[in-house]
């Protein structure tokens, strides 16, 4: 009878045990274990004079006529992965967001979607990581959250979606429509990382490479920019559809013809390797850790020496240059000497890459 | 032979609708199909002077110096249901957030989480039920957006995040920390009928009701009450976790005991019926159009007349009031007579409610 006793016992604090390890769908029914996963684990990462209100909408000063708002929701797979993981990624997405508008990143939200049975433990380092780059970023906070958990296999372990509000409290106006004639086209480093790092965890793929995620926060890399040159007309990051979708993008908007030299953006030999081996177009393959600006000639150098003096700005290269008023259209001067045109109907076909 | 080729055709012919009518993976990957999905369908149903742009971020004039910030993710299961659907309650949640807080709504954000195969003809429901939604607040633009695609059985058809910005342009300040000794307690109306008409969908329950979802922007309802009285300390909207929730936070944050009248609660009696036959408590189930409001006794009969003269409001009663300073402790006074201490720890269990 003794040893039946010992035996359920063991077993209820087994299940206990892994109750407390794991997600369960009771953390997301907005009752007694919702508030316990926020203050005993979310808010031991997370907390600061705002959110600890605990209040619906966070209520704070906007000391800015202007503002910047952006809004990403990550879902890459897998969670963690060289160079980062998640939640490093959905800071860093949102806050070079903000940046490329030119804005001073000032209050994040972050919602999770967790999937039952997913790992406390992952979710703590998760958490740890949103909050190291958090610090790295300086002078911004979380201000806002939601938490929302849904049944096995209706997500994949966890979703996270960063909102980002900017202050734009200076004269700068950073925006396609300020692309003009002969504009300089700088990147920021080598290019294709953070897509293939991925790949390479990738089941279907799963190649060995020393690669790591370009992820990083940018904005004291554009804050370097803007502080030598008040003629950096546009800066995008590229992310998902690698720098060809941002130069599309942007070409298009500004309505302008722009000519890339191929030879000149920086590449890895390994990436360059694993692409050709893959049959891949590293301009189409994401980055989370690279821009391409737009400077007027003039500053061009300038901006550039200052780029290079960043750690996210080593690798800092001229890549092309707007050729004149277009349709739009993308010059590509290849390596093997010919001209091509970049578009959209070639792409990655990566899914859940951020 | 040429039998063989139009079977071909006609095979790729299927093959193509199904694709054009289905959310596949390369809607995702930030490619030609990303930017037609947004361009063709998303664009078709929400497009503003600032989203147009397609900039990352969205910038624009902030004309206040304090704002409201706020974040929800929405994964309810079904996606559609009587009284609405996901995209009304993912503009409805987040409005509703911020005009608790005393807020105006300025500016929302929209990011799509969508599962491969899920249908394009849904999405345009959903996408024309958030453009209406829109329409009927006023003033308001989705300024920002994101669309992820994630593998098929990794989502449950579409999760949505909205983040809110709103403007606080006068002097009125409502927080819990206002709450006061002897405030009333207000409720705009009939209780729990989100969360039932929500549980009478699922398979595992699969009941009859002609109950609706109460899901319904809140934004003139405060606006009325707010212009007749400078004394409502307190709102928040009575969502997941019910009134009950929001009556322990609310209580707790703001260091008060308070009373509730268990026989003043606006509860249909199919509610109560329905809520009897599962053995569930009413006052934990979700609303998505419910807020709980403390006011100044001295103004409460203005607020009350205010509220019942707004369509959201017809059925507005007391239901407690403000007894001291305490350490939250809410006691209600039931309708057999009795009274008992809410608490959390008992909780509805049911998840994917919003």
């Amino acid at each position: 009878m003794k040893n039946k006793i010992t035996k359920t016992n063991k077993k209820k604090k087994l299940l206990e045990k892994s109750n407390s390890s794991t997600i369960v769908l009771s953390h997301g029914d907005g009752g007694f274990k919702t508030s316990q996963l926020i203050n005993e684990t979310i808010f031991k990462y997370i907390k600061n004079d705002i959110l600890k209100k605990f209040e619906d909408s966070a209520v704070f000063n906007c000391p800015a006529k202007k503002i910047a708002f952006t809004t990403d929701s990550f879902v890459i797979d897998p969670i963690f992965f060289p160079g980062g993981d998640i939640g490093k990624l959905s800071v860093c997405g949102t806050i070079n967001d903000l940046v490329t508008s030119g804005s001073r990143p000032y209050a994040l939200s972050l919602s999770l979607i967790l999937e039952e049975g997913f790992h406390i433990e992952d979710l703590k380092k998760i958490l740890k990581s949103i909050q190291e780059t958090i610090s790295e970023i300086k002078n911004i906070k979380i201000v806002t959250g939601d938490t929302k958990v849904v049944g096995r296999g209706l997500a994949d372990k966890i979703y996270i979606n960063t909102a980002g509000l900017g202050l734009i409290d200076n004269d700068i106006e950073i925006s396609p429509e300020k692309i003009r004639n002969g504009d300089i086209i700088i990147i920021n480093g080598t290019i294709a990382e953070h897509g293939i790092v991925i790949l390479s965890q990738r089941k279907e793929f799963n190649f060995k490479t020393n690669l790591k995620s370009d992820c990083a926060p940018l904005n004291f890399l554009i804050e370097d920019m803007l502080s030598v040159s008040k003629e950096v007309h546009a800066i995008r990051d590229a992310t998902r559809g690698g720098i060809a979708r941002i130069l599309i993008e942007l070409a298009a908007s500004s309505k302008t013809d722009i000519e890339i030299y191929e030879k000149q953006i920086p590449v890895k030999k390994e990436t360059n390797i694993i692409c050709q081996f893959l049959g891949m177009d590293p301009l189409y393959i994401a980055n989370e850790g690279k821009i391409v600006a737009f400077v007027a000639e003039k500053d061009a150098e300038k901006v550039l020496g200052a780029m290079r003096k960043n750690k996210y700005g080593k690798n800092s290269q001229v890549i092309g240059r707007v050729l004149k008023k277009g349709d739009g259209k993308i010059i590509l001067n290849t390596v093997i000497g010919t001209k091509r045109i970049l578009d959209l109907h070639y792409s990655e076909q990566l899914p859940r890459i951020c």
